[in-house]
Order: structure tokens, then C-alpha cells, then sequence
């Protein structure tokens, strides 16, 4: 990468602690004019994505990639509208999180705050440049967008309608900047003095190649293994529906449906839950067991069990109970998503308290893990890291905190045995 | 490192599991039986110290780490009674934090949960396994502590007290693993399948190394270069104050003040905090417009004003006013703590909203950064990170969160246009 390009995340954090400090009604202003530019400029954008497409079709890129790449009046209506909403939102920046007394006059407050510089990272959909950009400026950060090569034109333009409305509020427009070429991307994520936190948007693989390569926390999502657990006491229709709608909703999405355990005792009422995913054209690849219950069954590899299939295949596995169900999911799930069906209240709690998942369900589909069905708003993207923020990620896992004290003249060495003593007194947050 | 101890380590996490399902009494009960027993095992632990220490002299142990090293009766009684208060905090593991009915009968709630296993490394202070050992069990954590090689003996009879206190009340003792030998230590940082989180406890040069051979996420501290600003219009008897604690109360610590920003206009009245710096035995290393107001100033060199000096050594540099020194601190400083000394409201809020710092002080000393004087009762450690938890880390540092939806049947696919609609109805959170 060359010295011009660092040159521009350096001024991409200079603008954005401008951004950081300036009244809320400006970031508003940046959206409200973004999703104006939006709709003006629609016949721009879509002659820009018609050349992706046009350069697409000559790579013969696949067909699924084709779609995520092409945008449409539609598509553009729905990240305008996506844009106005966060718009209208209360302003996220110096919310008090936390309020304390230490002594008379010296008060420290916890307040919401910006991480900083973003580089996010995504491939084909140039819907994430409007989608994470609006985000990034909502809650203040400055944000390095580096798209896939074949969005090139979408992106270029999109990233321009971004910059232009950060210009209209006359602020700094470096404070959202495209990034192009893998080469550029990999010199970034050596400057942990210029970036503060990655969002790679894309394969597994991607997430964990760039967790090797930098210093700078990575935001990611690594794959969805879920699991279903039929327990002795499930209702049959109940798991059924369930069962075909965490396995078919979405095959390819990384909340759904990957594995059915199924409580041995279950396995005479397992009929109608095989009825309903066969005439969804699922396949199922079954242990031993399970397999003398299901007609027509596959007999599971060694891989089945602990693969996201993203496709319609449903590995089937018998377990004793709830506590191998709960060790089973341990051992090969990827701690995404896992749910429960039973009609029992302990064992339902039971499952809730113990399963170290990022989301636990009871007597409810895979497939409610997603920042818009947990009424988050925007999402940023489910997360299958520990820690900062744990599923579906909303506009907290963009923001950090700062601690500020405001005192009349206090000494650290004024207090200790002997001299003052701290109050800590709790006040209202808010 | 070989595989038996990846198997203690495997083991640690599946130990974890079962302490963090298990009621929240188990855990206050390990916290009263340990500090039981290190009143009980006082002698023993004592004479192990004194094993560490004669080694200690034997390879001649620079003085400050001896000190370090050494356990006395009183650190003994303050680990007790910092064990006794932990046992008597509120369990935190399952506190609601968010709580959404997303329809009629499907209800979201947002809980805290342990992260998993910590990989804790630190140096020289056996105390360390103690203070982090039992914030890990308050939080339902398993942790592995890797010591430094000249606190070994102590160390191991710390770590046989928390395992003991696990296994009274009928949980593993793996969930406490002591780890010695730095190769083991470096295999463990490659299996982010068996560690969630690494807090290193050490220099800042430490941190940065195991940063970048890691996938797993860390928890960390670089330097902290902290700056104390004197407005135009400060009060030259609290400026003085607040320089002196900032550079006196304790140099070695991360949130000592190394540089003074003075406003051009407060260079006439800089007379008081000299003659306090200089009282207090403090080198002032003056740019060439202040050190016409300093009698004996060094001239300062390169490095003065963006140096951890750890010493009584004060970089003091001149500034044109509240952006320039704003200005200053985003590029110099360490975002850990800064402070301004000012009259004026407007100027005290102007440095609070605009210094992107962990800590940002209005008329207080930088050495209020801290999770003690913050009132989070136990600290973890300062994190000059910027995800997850920012300055001083308390309890909430060492929890994440997990999502518990409870429905009755529903499925994702029964909602979106022209179907059910979610009602998103925020609900009491505890």
C-alpha cells in the first residue's frame, strides 16, 4: 500500500473524532441527506452496477454471487428507508451508562462513546456499503470500507453519496473512505495505531484468516452449526414445524437448522417431524439408531453432526437425554444458536441455564437469531466472538464507553486509611 | 507443550460449564471456603513464598521485584478480605440486561454469562492468583494462571488453595489450572478453541507480543502517557496541586501524568506549580517557551512529551489553546487518562466531549484511573483496548452476554409482510 493511501486512514480518524465531538443534529443531518442522495442519484448508481453486471457476466461469475451484486429500485428504496429510520433514532453518543459519587464534587459519569476507525471488510453486496456506512456515522466512527472488486463501480459511487452528505454537514468527508485491492486491505491491518476494530463480512475462512494476521480485535463470525433438540416429552407437531422451519426457512443462513437430536424415548413419535422434512425435500443422514424410525434414511458419515450444511440436509442423532443433548452440542456445535422442544418447564430451564450458546431457544425456531427479529434495528452482523458483543450485533457493538470525572481540585493521595474516605454513591444513570 | 496438558486445558472448559450452570451459592460457597483457607494454610504459604524468595536472592532479583515477590501476614489478611467481599457480592451470572417481547408468548432476554476460559499470564506478584483467580470463580469463569518462573512455589500453593475450595463444594478443580513454563504458555495462545480471552498482566511490550501471535482476543494494557492541561484561566494553586499528585502519588503506576500542556496565557502564573514540581524533587524537560518561566529546566529532547517516563521526570510543553492541546493528546498521548485544570465550564466541557481517552478528567488528578477510587470493587486490570471494556475493568469485564428466547411454537417463517408482525414491546429488565 502506498504512503498516500496510510496517509488517508490517518486523516479517516482525524475527521472522525471531529465527527465524535460534534452535536448529534449533525450526524442526523449526515443521514437525512444521505438517504436524499439516495433517491437523486438512483439512476447514477444502478448505470454503475449495470457495468459490475455487465463485467460479471464476462467472468461468468456465479449466479448466487450475480444476485447479492445487483441492485435494484427496490433494493435502493430499502436501504433509503433503512437510512431514514436510523436518522430518526435518539443519538446513541454520550448516553450515561453509568453515574457515581466518589465524594462531594468529584462525580464520574460512564458515557457512550465511539470506537473509532472501522475497516470493514465485504464481499459482492454493495447494499453493505450504505447499510454499514449509515451505522458507522450514526454512532459516530470513522469507517474504511473495503469492498469485493467485482462491486467496484456500485461501491465507488455509494461511497461518494456517503462523503458528499458528510460534506453537506461540513464535516470531513475522509471520515468515510473506500478502500480498494486485497493488497491495500492487508497493509491496513498491520496499523492497529490507525484501526480499531475489523468487521470482515463473509466466509468463515475469511474471519479466521484475518484474526491470524493482525494485532486489531476482530469483530467476526465464524460458522453456524445449530442444533434442535427433541426432548422425550416434545409435541410432535411442534417439532415438526420447528424442524422444517429451521432447516428450510433459509438453508444457506448461518442460524439455521444443522442437526436434530432426538431423545431416544421420541423416537416412536418421530413420524410427523420425517413426514414434514421429507416432503420438504430435506435429506436426512442418520446415526443407527434413529435411522430403523425414518424411511428412505442416509446412513451418517463421520462429518454429519458437526457440519453447516447450508443446504437441505439435516444430520439426526439419538442421545439418552438432556444432558448428553447439552454435551453433544458442546462438543460439535459452534455455540450460534440452539433450541429446545419440550413441554416440560425444567427441562426447558434447564436447557436455557446450561447450553454456552450466544442464543438459547425454547419451543422456538433457529431462525429467530437475527438483529431485526430481536428488534435491534440495523444490524451489524451476528457475532460468534465472546466478548464486546455476543449474536446478533446492533448499534451497541459499534460504540465503546469513556469514564469522566469532573472534581473541584481532588488528589489521589487526599484519600486512604486515615484521610478522606470515597462515598460511591450511585446516582441515576440517566 | 505436551498433549496432557492440552487435555487440562480441555478439561478446564468442561469444568467451566458445569461451575457456570450450577446455582449462584456454589460459587459464594468456593469464595468462603477459600478464604478460609488461606487463613488455615497461612504458615504453608508463607514458607513456599520464602522458597521463591531465597531463589529470588540466589540469582539476584532486581530489589522492586523482590518486593513484588514477597507475601507478608498483611498481604495475606488483605487477599482474605478482598476474597470475603467478593463472596458477598450479588451473584452476577444470569442478571437480566435486556428483556423484548418479540410477539405474544415469544420473550427475549438478554443475560450476563461468564466468557469461558481465561488464559491469565502474569509476572512476579503471587497475590495475582488470588485477586484473579477469584474474580474468575465469581464469574463462573475457568482459568488458566501461568506465574512467572521466580514466583513458583507460591504459586503453586495458591493455585492447590483455589482448587481445594472448588473441589469442597463439589465441583472440578481443573476449573483452576496453574500453568508454568513459558512454551507452554505460547502453545496455549494457538488453540482459540480452548481459550476464550488472555489478560496479560505485565509490560506493555508483553501485551503487544502476545497480541500478534494470537487469534485469541486480549485483554490489555500498553503504555499510558497521561496528560494534565492547564487552561488559560486554571487556578495556579489546584494546577499545582494536581501536578504533583498526578507525577508523585506514584510514579511507576500507568495513570501518572508524564506531560504538562500550559496554555500560552498561563506561562506567568506557572511559578506556584513549579516551585511545587521542583519541591517534590520532579526533573521538568521544557520546550523552549516554557522554560523561560522555569528556573533549572531541562531543554526538552525528542522523545519528551510522547515518553512513559515511569519516574519523576515531567515533560511540560506550551500550547496556543484548548484545540491545540486536544490537538496534542490525540497525537502523542495513549488515550489512557487526561485531565484539564479550568474555570471555565464551557472549556471543561469542551476537553471532556472532545479527548478520545479511556479516563478524561475535569479539575481531578489522572491518578483517579482506577477500578478501586472507581468503586468497581475488584479490577481486573486497565484495558487500554477500546472493545469490550475501556479503562478500568471491573467485574463486568470478565462477563458477556447470552439470548434466552422462550416461544411456543413459532416459527420465523409465520412473520414478515402480510403475515404475523413482531410487537418488539420492551420489557422491565429485572
Amino acid at each position: 500500500m502506498s504512503a498516500f493511501s496510510l496517509d488517508r486512514a490517518r486523516s479517516t480518524r482525524d475527521a472522525q473524532r471531529r465527527l465524535a465531538s460534534a452535536p448529534g443534529a449533525v450526524r442526523t443531518g449526515i443521514l437525512m441527506r444521505l438517504a436524499d442522495l439516495l433517491a437523486e442519484r438512483a439512476g447514477e448508481i444502478l448505470d454503475a452496477n449495470r457495468r459490475d453486471l455487465l463485467a460479471a457476466a464476462e467472468v461468468d461469475l456465479a449466479a448466487p454471487l450475480r444476485d447479492r451484486l445487483k441492485l435494484t429500485e427496490a433494493k435502493l428504496e430499502t436501504l433509503h428507508q433503512g437510512v431514514r429510520t436510523l436518522a430518526d433514532r435518539a443519538d446513541p453518543i454520550g448516553h450515561t451508562v453509568g453515574h457515581t459519587e466518589l465524594d462531594q464534587g468529584l462525580v464520574l459519569r460512564q458515557v457512550r462513546s465511539p470506537i473509532g476507525v472501522l475497516l470493514i471488510i465485504f464481499e459482492s453486496r454493495p447494499d453493505a456499503v450504505v447499510q454499514i456506512g449509515s451505522l458507522a456515522l450514526r454512532t459516530g466512527n470513522g469507517v474504511l470500507l473495503k469492498g469485493g472488486s467485482e462491486a467496484r463501480y456500485s461501491n465507488r459511487v455509494l461511497v461518494d453519496c456517503l462523503r458528499s452528505a458528510v460534506a453537506a454537514e461540513g464535516q470531513a468527508p475522509d471520515v468515510v473512505t473506500g478502500v480498494e485491492g486485497r493488497v491495500a486491505a492487508q497493509a491496513l491491518l498491520e496499523h492497529d495505531e490507525l484501526i480499531d476494530l475489523v468487521i470482515p463480512r463473509g466466509s468463515g475462512d475469511l474471519v479466521r484468516s484475518i484474526q491470524s494476521t493482525t494485532r486489531i480485535p476482530v469483530l467476526g463470525h465464524a460458522e453456524g452449526v445449530c442444533h434442535l433438540y427433541l426432548h422425550a416429552d416434545a409435541d410432535p407437531e411442534m417439532a415438526a414445524r420447528l424442524a422444517v422451519d429451521g432447516k428450510c426457512d433459509y438453508p444457506a443462513a448461518c442460524n439455521a437448522t444443522e442437526t436434530l437430536l432426538v431423545h431416544r424415548d421420541f423416537l416412536q413419535r418421530l413420524g410427523p417431524v420425517v413426514a414434514a422434512l421429507s416432503e420438504a425435500g430435506v435429506e436426512l443422514r442418520c446415526d443407527p439408531e434413529s435411522r430403523r424410525y425414518v424411511p428412505n434414511a442416509v446412513a451418517a458419515g463421520d462429518q454429519d453432526g458437526a457440519t453447516e450444511y447450508g443446504d437441505l440436509i439435516l444430520a439426526v442423532r439419538t442421545v439418552s437425554g438432556l444432558d448428553e443433548a447439552i454435551e453433544h452440542i458442546h462438543r460439535f456445535g459452534s455455540a450460534h444458536t440452539d433450541a429446545i422442544v419440550s413441554e416440560s418447564v425444567e427441562a426447558r430451564q434447564r436447557f436455557l441455564t446450561a447450553v454456552d450458546s450466544a442464543s438459547v431457544f425454547a419451543n422456538a425456531s433457529t431462525r429467530f437469531a437475527d438483529g431485526f427479529r430481536y428488534g435491534l434495528g440495523a444490524e451489524v452482523g451476528i457475532s460468534t466472538g465472546r466478548i464486546h458483543a455476543r449474536g446478533p450485533v446492533g448499534i451497541e457493538g459499534l460504540l465503546t464507553t469513556r469514564w469522566l470525572l469532573e472534581g473541584s481540585g481532588q488528589a489521589a493521595g487526599d484519600y486512604g486509611p486515615g484521610k478522606r474516605q470515597f462515598t460511591h454513591r450511585s446516582l441515576p444513570s440517566e
